[in-house]
Formats: C-alpha cells, structure tokens, sequence
C-alpha cells in the first residue's frame, strides 16, 4: 500500500525542479505585473504533453508538439497577456525564438524547451520585450508560486498542488501549476498545465499515463463549452528521486495533482458562484454517458437555473432529451446530491424547498440515472452568472 | 409572375379562419391576463404539423401527433401558463381532455383538433379552470391578435404576420401566429406557431411545404441551443380561396410568412439587444458549413462578444476550429456585413474601429468563409447579455 499526502511547493516540489518569474509588459507595454514564467528541470527528462484538439492551434501549441517528438523536453516558458494565436507565419516565428531565448538561458537546446502562451488572440508577439523578459528570469526551487501568478489572466488565484508518495518500491513526488479560463481582454479561454515528477518513468509510460489522467480531470471540466486554441498540459519526468514506481502508485498520484488542478480551474472559472458535478449513470455506454452529462453541463437555461439557486430539473431533461442520446422519458430519474428530483420522468415527491437548499449550496452534484444500460460518465462544471457576461463583453 | 402584399389580419386573414382568447387563471389561479386561445376554420381543411425532435416531448405534442394521422384537424386549441410536459400519463388525459373539450365547443370530433401548451413543466394542467376557459373561448375573424397575445410568455409582443397573393391562377391568403422563447418561470423555452391559409392544396404538399418552409424559418434560428419539448408548428389550409396556387408561388408566399415569425421570435429573444445573421461559405458541404454556422451562433464567447459590441473574430475562428469540421486557419477569412475582419486567418487591414461600429449595429451579419468547398448554410441568432441571464435565474 502506498501513502499519498499533500506538501507544499507544486511544480518545484519533486527533486529537481526551479521555476521563476518576471513581468516585461507583455500586454500593455508596461510592466505591470509578472507576465513571463519558466520551468525547468535541473537533469535531463522524460516528457509527454496534450494539446487542445481544435483545429485552429496557436503557434507555441504548433512549435511545443514539434519539439515534443524528441521527447527530451525539459523546460517550459509560458507567458500570458498574448496567446500567439492567428498569428501566421510571424507567430510560428516568435514562438521558436521564445525557446531558443529559453534555451540559451538555459544552456539547452531549443528543442529541449517548450512553449505556452495565453492572453489577446490576433495580436503578434511584442519580441523585444518578451526577449528581454525571458534572459531576465532566474528559476529557484521556490519559484513555483510565482510561476503560477506570472500565468493568470482573469484567474483569481495561483493554482499550484504537490503529493508525495512513499511507496514499497521508494518514494517520490508530483507537483504542478495551472491556469484557468481567462478572457477579459478580448481573447479566449486557455487552460495551460504543468506538472513535473521526480518519479523514474520511460516516455511510452508517461505519454500514456498524462493521455489517462488527462481524460479524468481536465477533459472533465467545462465552464462555457469553448475550447481553447491554445489548451496545453506537459509532464516533465526527471527520475531523481530513484523511484520508479508501481503504474498504479503513480496513476493515483498524478490523479490527485490533474483532479486537484482541475477543480481549482473550474472552482475559478470567471464569474462562477457554483461549482456542480453532473454525473450520468445508467446510459447505454460510456460515450452516451458523455455526450448527456456535457449536453447538460453545457446548456445555457441549465447553467442560469444554478446560478439562481433553482432546482429546475425541467431544463435537465430537457437537454437530455435533445442531445441525441437513448433515452425513455418514463424511466429516467434525477437527483440533487441524493434527493430525487424526477421519478419515472415525473416530479418525485420531494419537496422543492428541499431541493432548493441543495442547489444554493456552493457546491452540488447532479445524477441523471437513465435506466437504460450500463453507461456512466461524470463532469465537472459551473453556473452561468450575469458576471460571467459581464467579463465576457470584450471593449 | 405573383404579386405578394403583406396584409393585416394574422392567422384570421385567410377566408374562413376565425380565432379568441379568453383568461382562465392557469398559472396563478387568478385571471390576470388571456391565457388560453384557439384558432378555428368554418370549413373542413387539409393539415401539416412540424413538431419537435426533442426525446421528452411535452403531452399536447404525443396527442396531436396522433390527430394529425387523419390530416382533417382544423382547429388548435392553444394555452400558456402550463406546457403539460413531464407530466406522464395525467398529461396525456388533460391534452386529449383540451381536445375534447375544444372539440364539443366547435361541435367537431376530438381528432380534429390540435393542442399546443407553453409555460410551466412537470405541474399537472389545473383542468377545472381550462375546461372553463376554453367553454367561452368566442372565435372571431378579428380575434388573431388576441390569440397571439395569449399564448405569450415572456415575449414582448405578440407576434403575427399575414400576406396576399395574386396569381395567374388566383388569390390566396397565408397567414399565422407564434410566440418566442419564453422561460421567465422555471420551465423552457416553445416555440408555437399556427398558420392558416384559404390555398386549396392536399395534405401531402402540405406537409413536404410546411417541412421545406420550417428548414428555412424556424430551424434556422437559435437563441441559447436549448430545444423545447413543446415546440410544434401547424399549417391549416381550407381552400376557400378556390385557388390552388403554382407551387412556387405557395412557396414564396409561406417562406414570407414563416421567415418573418422566426425573425420576430429572434428579435423578441430573451434579453436580446442584436439580431446577427451567421453565414459560412465555403465549407465541404452544406451539412458543415450548418455545424459551422450552428457552432459559432451558439457559442456563449461569441455571444457575450456581440453584447459588448466587440467585435471578437477570435471567438468566433476558435468556434468554427472546435466544431469539428474541415477547414485550414489559413484559409479562412471572416467578415462583419461585407468588412474583412479576417483575411487568410490572420487580422485584416481593416481598423477595429470600423468593425466595431458594425458589432455596435442593432443588427449585423458575420460570414465565415472556409475557402474549402461550396457548402453554405445561415441561421439567424441572438447576442447572449446579463439581462438574460437574469431572466433565466428562476426562482
């Protein structure tokens, strides 16, 4: 049996690690506030990473996956204030001259160096500042915080999270830092993660683990259904702690610190007041599962309901029934965390003030059971406020 | 060559139709306002109903579905308050009981008679009062405007339109009434809508008509992607015109009528402030170019963008990278009316000032063109402000 336990530190907690930060005045030209990070390993690492699927991707997305092929990577610059993205040629252009700067701080190669931005879309990269900022950072063991801050857009705290296991086969660690949905400025949300470990795992184990764990925590979560062009998650693996784990002991391990990262991200996603686990059971599969539970998750009259603190589970079945999914209306039940909704498709006998007092509670979770098969999914999401708009109007 | 006038006179336009309103207390008990309606022909007539493809649908849908089979309905009765929607087997009883009891004040059979409700789900009809309200409903051949206002919900005004036509081969009339989206009480948005016409047509051109009409009127139009398990559209054609119009101009006539109800169901949108016509061009076929199209009006980025007047083409590139169909960032242009925000992916010359003088507009229009095929498609949408956000809050 492995012992798991939270420390402090994130993405410097595993042996090895530095971080830091600088500000160059990315977004306005002044320098305002940290907007340039760095993450490295003092040793050579296994690497894995994932990026968003959609088809427009920013440029440090296209460059990071180029230099990912090697598989040695061990440094991320990240920078927010301008996400390089629909940015052309130029952009493609910038992003291999932010890691070569990386790079040559470093004494690395440009190739060993990975790229994420976010912030303002369309906009090219201001190469003066961002060169001057980046030869400025001094990574430290204890740069983690400061990373996670140099990161944030709308975010309204830094996300970082560390565990330790101690384990038969020896101990070792996983930390990360994280940012979430920020689009004051005219530009879309970006999730950006990374993790590192001193735990000893080949690159085929690590890709496949961060695949796996990157579809339990942030593929889970959604707070208004836009994906980013510039979401990106990097698994540094630098083996110093010795350890070369149980697949199972590091599975559970990287759970906690992607789960924990993801909850933070939607927890703090802009203008969220609620934070709702929807859970489908009962479905013909899997994938239906889904497809119900993000239908729900992402409907706009769902998501207001919650943030009025109403248990309209009309609105649910609703977007159940439209999401394409088998349903038969007569057999299908809700429930607000273990209070039944809907019976048989019907009002139960619960009473609403009951069911209100749980949907104006900070945090709840939705079961939708379908009584059709043995699928089951879960997400995790947010209400829809008038903050959410308001954030969101641009100029 | 056809000559087609707008007319006054809505669903009662056509010879022959007839429509009332009267108030029966069904969502508070108490008469503060009309709230249920029916629209009636003096002679037999030919029918189609377009209804909604949601899995739960409301129990007014189930009991029309079955009295169109015959195709002789022609008379609707029609009711807010209350959408008679997850309400099992009572349901069904209360909407053939409205049918009934429509069908014994116009002495026709039960089968007849169509049934639409709107309001509240999962609440049983209060069938004492509705049984009562629609004993003195008085059709009239003044009575459309009437019947339009009461099935509002949180419409702002009632909704009918009507035109005339002069053929080679005669004169006919087409007319109709419909009520928007509406959810200020916690239930969901239904669209309504009856059309009348004194055209001499058979049931099966009827129905391929109002099927060809629908795609490009209703179905064109998106407010927040939450389809109703209420939604129903109905055509009653009696002939009394003696016309039987070339098909082309039938066509144009219902596209009028149809078209222009949609668009008053978008304007009159909860908390709407712009009316944004999205068009893709250029994608690998129509089916895309609509996921494209759909995508992009349904994304709450997008929308929240439009309410600020910011003319936000990076939302709106990232939509159509993350809906799934084919396209190449660097082939993509985008315009806002017939200004290029994007050309081959990247910002246009065209300053943001002018661009946001067009997101500032009442109502505007952004094309997408993909530059990979012929495929096009447009639907008809809405921004996504604060004020709607409070209207859907419930409770």
């Amino acid at each position: 049996m492995s012992q798991l336990k939270k420390i402090a530190g994130g993405v410097c907690a595993p042996e090895g690690f530095a971080a830091g930060a600088t500000g160059c005045g990315i977004k306005t030209g002044k320098v305002l506030r940290d907007d340039i990070a760095i993450v490295w390993s003092e040793s050579p690492c296994a690497s894995a990473a994932t990026f968003t699927t959609n088809k427009v991707k920013a440029a440090p997305v296209l460059v990071s996956a180029e230099h990912l092929k090697a598989g040695r990577n061990r440094a991320v610059v990240l920078n927010s204030g301008n996400a390089n993205a629909c940015t052309g040629a130029q952009g493609l252009k910038d992003a291999r001259a932010m890691a070569a700067a990386a790079a040559k701080l470093l004494e690395l190669e440009p190739k060993e160096v990975l790229i994420c931005s976010t912030g303002r879309i369309g906009v090219s990269m201001p190469m003066d500042l961002v060169a001057k900022g980046i030869a400025a950072l001094e990574p430290t063991p204890s740069g983690s915080k400061a990373a996670a801050a140099a990161i944030m857009t709308s975010d309204t705290f830094a996300k970082e999270f560390a565990v330790e296991v101690k384990t038969s086969k020896g101990n070792f660690r996983i930390g990360g830092i994280a940012k979430g949905a920020g689009m004051i400025d005219p530009n879309m949300a970006t999730m950006l993660c990374v993790v590192s470990t001193d735990a000893a795992l080949p690159q085929p184990v690590l890709r496949k683990e961060l695949r796996r764990s990157v579809a339990n925590s942030f593929n889970r979560i959604t707070i208004d259904g836009d994906m980013s062009t510039n979401d990106t998650v990097i698994l540094l693996a630098n083996g110093l702690s010795g350890t070369t784990p149980a697949l199972a002991d590091f599975s559970e391990a990287l759970d906690e610190v992607t789960r924990a990262l993801a909850r933070m991200i939607v927890s703090d996603g802009e203008g969220v007041s609620r934070f709702v686990e929807v859970e489908v059971l009962g479905a013909a599969n899997d994938k239906e599962a889904r497809t119900a539970a993000e239908a729900i998750a992402n409907s706009t009259l769902v998501k207001c309901a919650w943030a009025g603190g109403d248990p309209n589970w009309g609105r649910i079945l609703d977007a159940v029934g439209y999401c394409g999914v088998r349903m038969n209306e007569a057999k299908t039940d809700i429930f607000y965390d273990k209070l039944a909704a809907v019976k048989n498709g019907i009002a139960s006998k619960t009473s609403p003030e009951k069911l209100r007092a749980i949907t104006k509670k900070k945090a709840f979770k939705v079961s939708v059971d379908l009584h059709i098969g043995k699928g089951s999914y879960y997400v995790w999401t947010t209400d829809l406020t008038e903050e959410y708009v308001r954030l969101n109007l641009g100029e």
